[in-house]
């Protein structure tokens, strides 16, 4: 069911012809009345036109709608790219008569080529007679590019209901690029609030994602509440607050773990996980440099259990700490203590073997302490594969 | 004639059996009496064993010789390791007649693999009656691991001669290691000078490279002045003092592009030139990031000239600059202008085409201007093909 899981939501998807597949690419998701949105959006500073647009427009706390093409990525379109984001939420706010105020957008696909207009308006008309308390799934299927299945979750506690989609398999994929995620929830909360839940329970989530190291122009998180579920509104410091943060973490959970098993050619979702270090950002530097060292993603293709090549990247990421502390496990098995690999590894096939077997499943669990800190962050990767390469290689503009 | 064409120098490389392969896996380079020598090292944490003694011995300021072997790093090896490099030095230092003060010991390899003590104690005899000022070529093969071919460059001016080899295809390759820089020059330079003019002409060049994102453990550049030209000493504010700058940057020049085009998988050099920014160090970072983008690398080997993936990849980069002036070239075709990629290169075959020409050349050049700053910097990289994900993915301890 996707985002309309639960109530207050109509959403739809429809081809109109901005990908040569023919599959659909035009979403629309509206809240009631009343709904807020909070959103995160990506660092890049190439960011694409929709991103400018939406950012600016949830400032003024009016938006309960977005629109979302699948295609054209409008980013690196200059002017023309800010005035058609302009244009397509004007004709979709006019479409379902909402005022613009109220209409976000979100683009994916060719960096540079400009969206396709005239087909988006012979499109509108039949995407809101779409529109559907059973549209999460077609929306779903709208805002997929290079994506093999859509990604959907739901969750629901105390009769509040939390629902999602994300599409996105590398950052920038065969120039069909991003991480786009709508995740919604019934519950009524009020506009700074579900900003925090967003910055709380999503950004790091997704934050710690990493396919191919390479920050989309048009990363786009957002969190809708439509408060039709008839609970008491959700705030701060309450137990709903809390049933409510693990719901959206559970969906978000759940769509994180979507994205990184349909990357580009991968094969293994890889998990590091980094402890005892002395800042949280210290760990989540580290963590990613495992997860984005190509060697370790090679080697977690080939089914290879190679310390040194994890011993390598936490080096190498720029975060101080001691390296005669390092230890790491992959799975259960320990291969380094204290900065040493066991001289054994090398001299019998008992304890590769072991590890090897660490490497054969569809999660490959990197653990990594660096010291006795409290900070701890965990990475989401995945292996470095030939079919990363035809995919990304291949590919001819 | 690499390391042996200045005068001063002999050099050897024999095979020991630290490679399964029974190629040439130790190598020996000794200065005359009163050699001085410079050093670069890693930045990884975790460095090995060598890189820890030989920047202790630099220090002190007496070594004129080096010990290498091929086949296992010592990194990750903990006390033993260093026990193991001592051993190493003190007994190439007896074989020689030397103190161990004067020996310097670079390792690439297996990481975790401890050294083979026994053929290294077997193999000294040999390799010290190989000495010879013919030695160099030797030298050069003895240090190669994954290489498929060995590195040397030579240059000369007013008297006095500059020569080196290199060995490095992948900063790991598979689980076999390391970038390293041997340079010679019979000039006399006294030893700060000789640090500032490796510090100068060699420190920023080889940090350039960039083949998978990946600083070895063991990384090391050697820069020895036998003084044996006849040459008067040469030190800064000297014409003499250009021109040697100018030798060993030809030197470092020469190794680094040898470097670059026989990187693991490499089809093609990249060479990013980024211009324009506010600071030195902003301009490396972005030339960095767009050298080690995946989605760049996959791009070259593909022959796609994408200039989306280079804006994505600069404004990723987390440095500050306006993405409304950001220009981009590949090769002498504009593909950006103020952060817009022209609406013609979806729209016609002709831009495209002429872009795509210089994608099929040995050395792609792209060139980014993010500003109107004085600052600039390059960054040499290759492209990510089947070939690298196959020699890093396959192999299996």
């Amino acid at each position: 069911m996707s985002v309309t899981y639960p109530s207050g939501f109509l959403a739809a998807g429809v081809t109109a012809g901005f990908k040569p597949s023919g599959l659909p690419d035009l979403g629309l998701l509206v809240g009631d009345p009343g709904t807020v949105v909070a959103g995160v959006f990506t660092t890049n500073l190439v960011s694409a036109a929709p991103v400018r647009l939406s950012r600016a427009r949830l400032a003024l706390g009016a938006p309960r709608a977005v629109v979302v093409n699948s295609g054209q990525a409008n980013a690196a379109t200059g002017a023309r790219g800010d005035a058609d984001a302009e244009t397509t939420t004007a004709s979709a706010a006019t479409a379902l008569g909402l005022d613009a105020a109220e209409m976000l957008q979100c683009s994916t696909g060719v960096i540079g080529e400009p969206l396709h207009l005239p087909q988006l308006d012979a499109a509108l008309p039949a995407l809101v007679d779409a529109l559907s308390p059973e549209g999460g799934e077609d929306f779903a299927r709208a805002i997929m590019t290079t994506d093999t299945v859509d990604k959907r979750a739901t969750a629901e506690s105390d009769g509040i209901r939390v629902g999602g989609c994300a599409k996105g398999v590398g950052m920038i994929a065969p120039n069909l690029a991003t991480m786009l995620v709508f995740v919604t929830t019934d519950a009524a909360v009020a506009a700074p609030d579900l900003q925090r839940l967003a910055a709380e329970q999503l950004k790091p989530r997704f934050n710690s994602l990493t396919v191919d190291a390479s920050t989309s122009t048009n990363d786009t998180v957002l969190l809708f509440a439509s408060g039709a579920s008839g609970a008491p509104a959700v705030a701060p410091g309450s137990l709903s607050w809390v049933r409510l943060a693990e719901s959206v973490a559970a969906v978000g959970e759940s769509l994180l773990r979507q994205l990184a098993a349909d990357a580009e050619g991968a094969n293994h979702v890889l998990i590091v996980e980094v402890e005892g270090a002395e800042a949280d950002q210290d760990a989540r530097t580290i963590a990613k440099a495992i997860a984005d060292s190509p060697l370790v993603k090679t080697a977690a293709f080939g089914g290879d259990p190679n310390p040194g090549r994890i011993l390598q990247a936490a080096g190498a990421a720029g975060v101080g700490f001691d390296p005669a502390s390092l230890d790491v496990w992959i799975g259960d098995v320990q291969l380094a203590e204290g900065g040493v690999i066991p001289p054994e590894y090398f001299e019998t096939d008992a304890l590769i073997e072991k590890a090897r077997a660490q490497m054969q499943v569809p999660e490959i669990a990197i653990r990594v302490k660096v010291g006795d800190g409290q900070a701890r962050s965990r990475a989401m990767g995945c292996d470095l594969s030939y079919e990363y390469v035809r995919i990304n290689g291949e590919y001819t503009t």
